[in-house]
């Protein structure tokens, strides 16, 4: 069978990013070879698992040999499009965005952020963290000699609705989604990735007060909830 | 059954903050009553999806008549904790940390945030966004009439670790992760919730390239991948 014919479950590919990371820190590391127990360990996962979703990905690793830490890590970033080098655009410019493009995050995950697009004026600065700003106004001049993958929204979609129209002439493929609203039904075509921090949040007050109530069930002698 | 004795499945709490979000929506808006049906149009699911979902949870709606959001609402609060007016401290002061804090995400889900503590010198500023910035070293002090439950964490964990110790003498009950180290081993006792924004990039990538790929595929009158 042909590795690209080979149906990856969506359950495994989203245990990839953190293959992905993993692997990368042992590249840093200079280590070359690792046993799938030693990756479980240190994933904390179990070695059956590691074991499992490598072979769906093909054939890595070496019966008390090992796995080539190079071989898999470029497969999984393969797979996660790390070598496809996308280019992105930040669509306003508020301080999630500001936190966004200082950080490695897209360099490290081989996309170029090529510009900022926001409400802005003469006095505004020319550049930040080395990425052009520019007004809405000049998307379109732009993206004629840049086509554009990725947009970013940290601000509402309402706001960055126009550009997003004009990005998708050009070429747009996905949204990567920090606004509060879910994937707008008008713009389906697109591929949207949500992070609603918020939600994150409230998954961790959610299992303080369940370990709370289990706690308080336990010392009052009532079964836990 | 008494009410709080029922098991919720761990994929219907994935859903809760979700539905929070809506109902707080709806409650903005002053719709108090909601059908399956319209709620599952908003939300993108199915009808049965939403039906079954709040029937884990208890008996808020009534054939043809359709849920109370209040009711709803205030009984997802509770379970997702945001009625328990929980405490949190920010770890560290870079960028993304400034983004958390001046954003609403804390006083919608109920949780005061009460401090900053960072390595800072007599030039520091007191307070930001009106929150109150000490030392790594003013921790104590500060917890003995403070206690917290959370911390937050956008800087690496070794620079906040003996900080997390000092904490946790205080009653500490979690970490919202933010640092691009998974769940610290040292550190199991407490609930981590981990954003790993990277993560949440490159599944964005991979629905890029495998689109990419089907329609290359079906151009070329091969199989999808």
């Amino acid at each position: 069978m042909e590795k690209d014919k080979k149906e990856i479950s969506p359950a495994v590919i989203h245990r990839m990013p953190r293959y992905f990371r993993y692997l990368r820190d042992l590249l840093n590391k200079d280590i070359l070879r690792i046993s799938s127990d030693h990756l479980a360990k240190l994933m904390n996962v179990t070695p059956s698992q590691v074991r499992q979703d490598f072979c769906t990905l093909g054939e890595f690793g070496q019966q008390g040999y090992g796995y080539n830490v190079k071989v898999l890590y470029n497969n999984i970033s393969d797979i996660l499009g790390v070598h496809s080098k996308y280019t992105a655009v930040l669509l306003g410019f508020d301080d999630l965005g500001k936190s966004l493009i200082s950080s490695p995050l897209f360099a490290k995950r081989g996309i170029t952020l090529k510009a900022i697009f926001t409400s802005c004026d003469s006095d505004s600065p020319k550049s930040i963290d080395n990425i052009p700003l520019f007004s809405h106004e000049e998307i379109e001049s732009f993206c004629a000699g840049n086509p554009i993958d990725i947009a970013v929204l940290t601000v509402p979609f309402t706001e960055a609705e126009p550009s997003i129209r004009k990005l998708k002439k050009y070429g747009l493929k996905g949204i990567w989604n920090f606004s509060a609203e879910d994937t707008n039904p008008q713009e389906k075509d697109l591929l949207w990735e949500n992070v609603h921090l918020g939600d994150s949040l409230m998954n961790l007050t959610y299992q303080i007060q369940q370990k709370e109530r289990t706690e308080k069930k336990l010392k009052t002698g009532g079964s836990p909830v």
